[in-house]
This record gives C-alpha cells, sequence and structure tokens, in this order.
C-alpha cells in the first residue's frame, strides 16, 4: 500500500489493482507515498491493533470476503468498545497465494466494510509468505481528549451489560470443526446462523458514544465473557457477581446449549460484543439510547468490592463453576 | 500487548514479561487495555506500514536482536524520509518459537531502539503462526500541519541528494548468501560491516527536520536507488539525470564493485537511507544543516523535464544501462 517502495513492482500493481480504490481518504495520498496522514484538531487518536492468522483465527476454508470484514471488524470492535469513532487503518497482508479469485473477493468486502464503517485505509504493506496468510490490522478512531473509555474504571455497584448475543460464534466455530454442537443443531437455518457469526462479527460501533457517555469501564469480548470479565474486575480492582441465566443467547444458541453446556458459549470467544460496566444511575439512560442506537443491550450482574473472581449463579442462586474462562488462539 | 483481550493468559504473561517495560509512554496504559492512545495537540499524524517476514526480509539465522532492530529501525527511515519525528509505534508479532532465547534479546534491542529514538511501544497484538515468524510495525511521526514530505514535489533544476552510502546493505546479504561478493571480498572486516549494514539499518532519523526544512521531495530508498528514484521521479512527474561515479560507496563496497557490478549497489535494497530532491538555492543550506546533524550527504544528480526513466551515465559522460533497477522481495 502506502509504503509500496520497499517492495517490486509486482507489489505496486497488485496494490493498484485491489486496494487504491479503497483509499478514499486524502491522507492516503491514493497508496504512492510511503506513509500516509493521520490528520487530528487536538482529539485523542485511538490506536489498536489485531492481526487473524489463517488456521488460528479463521478457517482456510472460510470465504476470503468474510476473511476480510473478520480482518478489519475485530478491530473496529475495539474502536466502539473505546468510546472512540472510526478514523481510518493500516493493512499489512502476508500473502501465500496472490489469486484474482482470492484477492478479488477480499479487496471488495474489505472496501464495502471500510465505507460502511466509514473507516477508510490509509495504507499497509503486503508481503509473501510461504506459510500461512496473516491480515494485520492498525485502526484508529477519535475520542475528545481524555475520554477513551478503559478497563480501569468499574465500581462497585455498577451494573454490568453485554452487547447482542453471547456464544454464537463458538457454537459456529463448533458446527465447522464437526463438535458437539454440529449433532446438537441440525436446523440448517440455525447452523448457518451460527456459522455466520464466527465469521462476520458484527462491532458495535453505533453504540460508541452511548458507551464513552455512560461506561465506567468497557471492552470488547473476543476471548470468552467469562475471562475478559475476569481481565476487566482485574483491571478496575473489583470483582463482580453474574446471573448466567441472564447471558443474552439467540434461538439457536439456546437450543444448543443443553447439549454443549453453558461454558461453551461463555468462555468461547470471537463474540466482539461489548462488555460494560455502567453506573446505577447512568443505566436508564444507558439502556434508552442503546435501544436509539439500536443495538440491544442486556443486564447481567453487578460489580462488587473485592479481589477474588467473577461469580457466576444460576437461577437458583447456586454457583456455577467455570473450568475454562477463554479462549486461547495462543 | 494492549490488544492482549483475545488472547489466553499465556500471551498475557508472555507480555507482561518481555514488552510492558518498553511500554513506557502513558498513552499506551502498561499494555493492559485494549488500545493506546496517541494524543495530539492539531499536528498531523504520520502513519508508515512496513513487515519484515523471516527468510524474505531477513534470514532466519540472523540473530534476534538485530531481527528487532531492523523490524523498528525500516519504519523510522520511512518517518525519517517524511520529515517526521517518531511518536510510537504498535507491533504483532507473529511467533513460532516463543523461547526465551529468542524473545529475550528481541525484547530487550527493541527496548534500546524505541528507547534511543524516542519512539515508545504503544501497544500491538502477539499471535501462533506454524509459518514463518513475522514481525509488522506500524509507526507513528509528528510533523506540522500540512507539512510531511512527499514524493510529488521534486522540480526540474533541483539537486539529487542522498544519504550515507548505497549497496552496503545488499552486499551484505551476498556474502551471507555465498553471493559474487563473498568470494571478491576476503577482508573479514569489510565483510563484517557489509553484514552488519545488511542487519542492522541506520536510519536517518536526525535528518528529519533538514529534509522537511528544505526538501521538495523525499522517500527512503529501501528497494534499490535506481527504482526508488525512478519511483519518485513518476509521482513527481520528472525525470533526472544521475551520475553514477557520485553514488557514495563504503570502502567495502567500494572494493567489490568491479567484481559484483554497479547495478548490484543501486538496485539492490535495503539501504534505509533518505534520496530527495533540494531546490538549487536551499542546497547549501540543506548540505551546511546535515553536517550539522552529523549525516553525510551526497549530490547525485539533478532532476530534470520529462516522463522518462532517469538517464545514468558513467565519469565519460556515457549512459549507463541498468537492467535490474529493484530488488523485489515479493
Amino acid at each position: 500500500m502506502t509504503q509500496n517502495d520497499d517492495r517490486g513492482s509486482a507489489e505496486d500493481s497488485l496494490i493498484a489493482r485491489y486496494f487504491k480504490p479503497l483509499a478514499t481518504d486524502p491522507g492516503a495520498f491514493a497508496l504512492v507515498d510511503d506513509a500516509a496522514i493521520l490528520s487530528s484538531s487536538g482529539e485523542d487518536i485511538v490506536v489498536t491493533t489485531d492481526a487473524v492468522v489463517e488456521g488460528v483465527h479463521y478457517l482456510a476454508t472460510d470465504p476470503p470476503d468474510t476473511i476480510a470484514r473478520k480482518a478489519l471488524r475485530v478491530n473496529l470492535s475495539d474502536l466502539a468498545a473505546k468510546g472512540a469513532l472510526p478514523a481510518g487503518f493500516v493493512l499489512t497482508l502476508a500473502l501465500r497465494s496472490k489469486e484474482d479469485a482470492w484477492l478479488r473477493p477480499f479487496a471488495d468486502a474489505l472496501g464495502e466494510d471500510a465505507k460502511a464503517f466509514a473507516c477508510p485505509l490509509l495504507g499497509g504493506d503486503t508481503v509473501s509468505t510461504p506459510g500461512p496468510q496473516m491480515i494485520s490490522i492498525t485502526a484508529f478512531g477519535r475520542v475528545p481528549k481524555g475520554r477513551m473509555v478503559g478497563r480501569t474504571g468499574a465500581r462497585p455497584g455498577d451494573f454490568v451489560f453485554v452487547t447482542g448475543t453471547i456464544g454464537d460464534a463458538a457454537l459456529g466455530l463448533d458446527v465447522l470443526t464437526g463438535g458437539a454442537t454440529a449433532s446438537a443443531l441440525t436446523d440448517p437455518a440455525a447452523r448457518d446462523f451460527l456459522i455466520d457469526r464466527y465469521r462476520v462479527p458484527r462491532p458495535r460501533n453505533t453504540l460508541a458514544i452511548v458507551v464513552r457517555d455512560h461506561a465506567s469501564a468497557a471492552m470488547d469480548v473476543s476471548d470468552g465473557l467469562a475471562g475478559d470479565l475476569a481481565k476487566l474486575c482485574t483491571a478496575s480492582g473489583v470483582s463482580a457477581v453474574i446471573n448466567a441465566h441472564h447471558v443474552p443467547a439467540s434461538p439457536a444458541a439456546a437450543s444448543a446449549v443443553s447439549a454443549v453446556g453453558l461454558e461453551k458459549l461463555v468462555s468461547g470467544g470471537d463474540d466482539y460484543e461489548i462488555l460494560c460496566a455502567v453506573p446505577e444511575g447512568r443505566s436508564e439512560a444507558f439502556v434508552r439510547e442503546a435501544e436509539q442506537a439500536g443495538v440491544e443491550v442486556t443486564m447481567i450482574g453487578t460489580i462488587i468490592a473485592g479481589q477474588g473472581a467473577p461469580q457466576w449463579i444460576d437461577a437458583q442462586g447456586h454457583e456455577v463453576t467455570l473450568r475454562r474462562l477463554s479462549y486461547s488462539h495462543f
């Protein structure tokens, strides 16, 4: 992309063909310079980096358009959870194949998402690799100075909210890899729904300003709700009580949960929903404004004082033991 | 790094152990949040991305400390050529090995360079790969609004300058891979000098403000001087006449050039020197201020009107034909 000076003309023509049309921002210089410009009028630039690796974060058999969307959206999800509005991204593409059949749908989908989320391509680098393909994206967002929503502000008494539904992506991966969900769930529409949630996250960028206005702490749920909540609590020096039966599940996930267990949903990862703590006095406004933004939010528990791991309780008030909190790609 | 939410605790502990000490900037939040903050007071943020891949941009046998320095410095070189002062970087590390014997010298050297170049680690992502290791860095710099030095401003009559010496890195790689340089050059000190130039670029960040103040166009030389000059000329809509015998060579390169040919030096790549066009009226100040900054600069030719490829001429005024302009990693 912009840094095309350090590769030969094969890269230049690949960039011109597939990625130049995405570089709509004037700061991208149509990808012919060594660097891009991110202009600023004194606000904070929020920077986030997430890479997806073939065979690790996506399946080699996933369609290229969904891989492109996932690579960008996992970063957009971080921006949303931090209360930032997207400003652009740079892309490092480590390619094994340079076939049009892969690159064309990849670039087209990336361009569609860049436009839909108002997050233009600013530059990048394209390298060859004999190994698995990898897409590394650094995305930028803007927040008013000092207003990024961190992980450290949750206080006892705050309500714990999540957006959307939890566990769909993990079950979708389980379907794709022939796990218990594959045998438990025979409805093709339900299976397709879950697979789609695995392949194409729905980052909650329309909620960014609502999160910024009301949340005391927030992060995106990418590694399993249980593990990510534990991290947020540790960072804030608090604990939490979570009502396991309040964790929002899609109809497809709800119909699979008896076969696969709750743990699969709350520790499975790849949700890309927002987890946040909201002071009680702000909860009503948070819920109302989230509804106006078109994002479903569910209160699943309460932040409490203490250093222990968050407690998960069932509808009868009994503690639920989770053996595994997170999914580890590493 | 900052985005450690989407991986398990193995990544968290790796990050805490090796990379947290590098995250000295308050905007890095000690790598425990999902994102970093790059503050701005209204200047332009210059963004550049370059990745290095094992077996492509560095050799698997290169020492890990030199790999770290190269990964950061190829990005610092872009910032220098754009007239920007370093502001920080994010790192995506695709690891196959997580051995302390590799990670410890890698992280230590990265930290030393981050400090020496005033370019702190802001965040990143660490992923596993079964394939070749890869280090992708996105670096940020600051310039006063509208003052980034582009590729498009070179005008007929401008002088063409390069920093340092050209071709050392390409010859160093040739020594390492048993090419013609290996047999032509028997002096161990000369061989070591060239190898070191291949492994550890010397980005010219002390020249950034001088370039910004005087150059009409600039880029870093990463892909071979001849090819990079052609790109700069194309972007500016001009051509150039270059005196091949004025291209600065180190003593080691000079003693090898009769065996390997000039083309190897000027099309070999990995120089990470600055190539720039400077209006004649500013050349004296440019040379003087470069000397004050401790960076050797050499005038190698003149920008001329026209659309053709730059002409290379020898000391007798004959045209030198270059069959290959650039080194392609792609």
